[in-house]
């Protein structure tokens, strides 16, 4: 057993536990890794005995925080948009772009033409730029099937994602994404004929951690939403929820009262919603990447979430159309600029209110019993993180105790 | 001779080159690299025959492009500002950070108190992170030394970062970027005895490419920039400036009359601007990064310059206070979509006009002559570059022909 254990010293561990200091900051630290887990962290002075003969690793001072999670995004889809991204800013209008095939129907497309294997290797590029800012943890959406072997199909590339990767990946199933073209204008045929049955099928072969689905004027009703939903109680599956992006519909409401873990976007969400996710637990996923690439104006309501207590997750929200973006940092940086939320909220958001946001009890903090998936940054305050652009501080990742 | 010849094939080439197809695009194109310049670039069909013996090297489809280049950089400075960012995001007012220390006081303090080996330490994991993206020419700036040793220093610093790295480096001096404490309230006895006998020093030193000034109501006049102008032109060196970025001083019109190369930020540039910039073949320089991160309204006037001819350069501007940002590539993608600028423009502002930016006539497109600056890219078009956020696809750097 003894040779199983590592004891990382020379370090500033920045714990991401509450109630404390900010940032549940240790300087001076040490932390014991034995079998995949934290055994140990705190001050190095405090080390109990019993592991005064571990291996030890010297850190040379650099801040350890618990391992990123991103817990939003669509990283598994065919295609890309930079075709469409072009026309637009060359003056292209909306109806000229459709006319060219652009828009998510494009990207529906590339995904229904991608095999299992294209699924993965176009994903891996996306993903390793993650894992290269410490991401241990990711969730990944389908969505983008909208067809029953599809769906199936982003889900297992998914799963082969994390079989490929050193890292843990969490599925969503999100058949409520957009209303395929083959069942234009009858959204609830869709719901019921595709949606639903393909949840079931998934679910059985063991593909589903969560359902998701997209609450908004060009995507389900709540009402819509709720039926899948009910499903997803049915099958003992945690609900989460695309509300409140472009406009308030309810949406957040609505989950929150499903228990949803999580509501995500929520730039329209009003003070009734902000309570009901509060009540709930429900956590608040910011997603500052499509509000940037979609020069959205309305921010989400940072400061009432933070008086009501809701805990905010941040997340890449990875997808081809509103947010080509592979980078947690940044996404933390965004936070902070755009919405101003604090450089320990925006880091919170990538670690232990992602956690909470994904339902995993494990990770996300640094405490004894938490898989160690820890991130080595060369860096001397967790501030580092959020106030740099386009920088990444990354020494080293260590995934369930291996680096 | 023959073996210094390598023939580069199976690849897109991204020329930018003007007046013919978008980006100087060729398909299916050769390039023939000899003694560290490009002696031919083509469609492999039209190659000529004697270089058919060349050695050849499959790209395998990739987009090669220009080598990259950040034409506006203050990457040489002493300590970070992230206590600064985190301080204003946790509710601080001005006043209490000026109180702490703050501001660019604290830069100018740290980078006094930096010896060279440290400035040149500090600044490598920002100058390889732009190396990383493909940058072959990166601008430095003096200007946060403010006295004659610390102003020497940070340019000997920016040389000697050339020598380390296989990079081309061009100094600017940027003696007049602040009025430092001591001269407190007396910005003329500051450009008299220290701002222009440094820049005499620095000259007769071999130290400086070109002489740049901070143009604003925080820092100096335009005629007090003209006299530092007046100098440079004695001593044979180009002009640029900072102008117009917090308010329309006329900055860009005075440096324009000075032929200045470029006249940079701009965001304030009104009709008489922008003409007197065209008429003189000034470049305008837009800093995207600045803009976002001290959450500027007023974006530059793109369709203007656009529509009188003005060439547009894009840079990182780093620097610790309003841009700590260290990718070109996400810069390009913050001009499309901040100020709309098109792909094209933005990929011509990091590669053709940044080279004009910097007086530089043998670098910035692919063509016969040209230094051998490429870089290699996993993109299929060059709108993907502009268009990922926080992903750099380089694949392989060529830096004076050698990779
Ligand atoms: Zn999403
Ligand atoms: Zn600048």
């Amino acid at each position: 057993m003894t040779n199983s254990r590592t004891l990382y010293v020379d370090l500033t561990a920045c714990t991401m536990t509450t109630g404390g200091v900010p940032y549940g900051l240790i300087a001076n630290a040490a932390i014991v890794v034995e079998d995949g887990r934290i055994g140990w962290v705190g001050p190095e002075a405090d080390l109990p005995g019993t592991y005064a003969h571990a291996a030890r690793h010297s850190l040379g001072g650099r801040l350890v925080t618990p391992g990123l999670i991103d817990c939003h995004t669509h990283i598994v889809h065919g295609g890309d948009r930079a075709g469409e991204f072009e026309m637009r800013l060359n003056g292209a209008s909306y109806e000229e772009i459709a006319r060219a095939g652009g828009g998510i129907v494009s990207t529906v497309e590339a995904t229904r033409a991608a095999d299992l294997e294209t699924m993965v290797a176009l994903a891996l590029p996306r993903v390793d730029a993650l894992l290269a800012e410490g991401v241990c943890t990711l969730e990944i959406k389908s969505g983008y099937g909208l067809d029953t072997e599809t769906e199936l199909r982003m889900l297992r590339a998914a799963r082969e994602i994390g079989r490929v990767r050193p890292m843990r990946i969490c599925t969503t199933f999100l058949g409520a994404h957009a209303v395929p073209h083959e069942y234009e204008g009858r959204a609830d045929a869709y719901i019921d004929e595709v949606c639903i049955p393909t949840l079931r099928r998934a679910h059985a072969e063991g593909l589903v951690d969560a359902v998701d689905a997209f609450c908004e004027g060009i995507a389900f009703s709540p009402e819509q939403v709720s039926r899948v939903f009910d499903v997803a109680e049915d099958l003992g599956l945690p609900v989460k929820i695309h509300a409140e992006q472009l406009s308030n519909l309810g949406g957040a409401i609505m989950a929150a009262g499903h228990g949803a873990m999580s509501a995500d976007h929520v730039e329209y969400l009003d003070d009734a919603g902000v309570a009901a996710l509060a009540e709930a637990g429900t956590v608040a996923v910011i997603l500052p990447g499509a509000f940037y690439t979609i020069r959205e104006t309305q921010a989400p309501p940072i400061e009432r979430l933070r008086e009501a207590g809701v805990p905010m997750a941040l997340a890449s929200d990875n997808n081809p159309g509103s947010s080509p973006l592979t980078s947690l940092l940044l996404t933390m940086n965004m936070a902070c600029t755009l919405f101003r939320m604090t450089p320990e909220e925006a880091l919170s958001g990538a670690t232990r209110n992602a956690a909470i946001a994904l339902g995993l009890g494990d990770c996300g903090i640094l405490a004894a019993g938490k898989r160690a998936d820890l991130a080595v940054w060369d860096a001397r305050t967790p501030a580092e993180l959020s106030y740099r652009i386009g920088f990444n501080p990354l020494h080293t990742r260590i995934f369930g105790g291996t680096s």
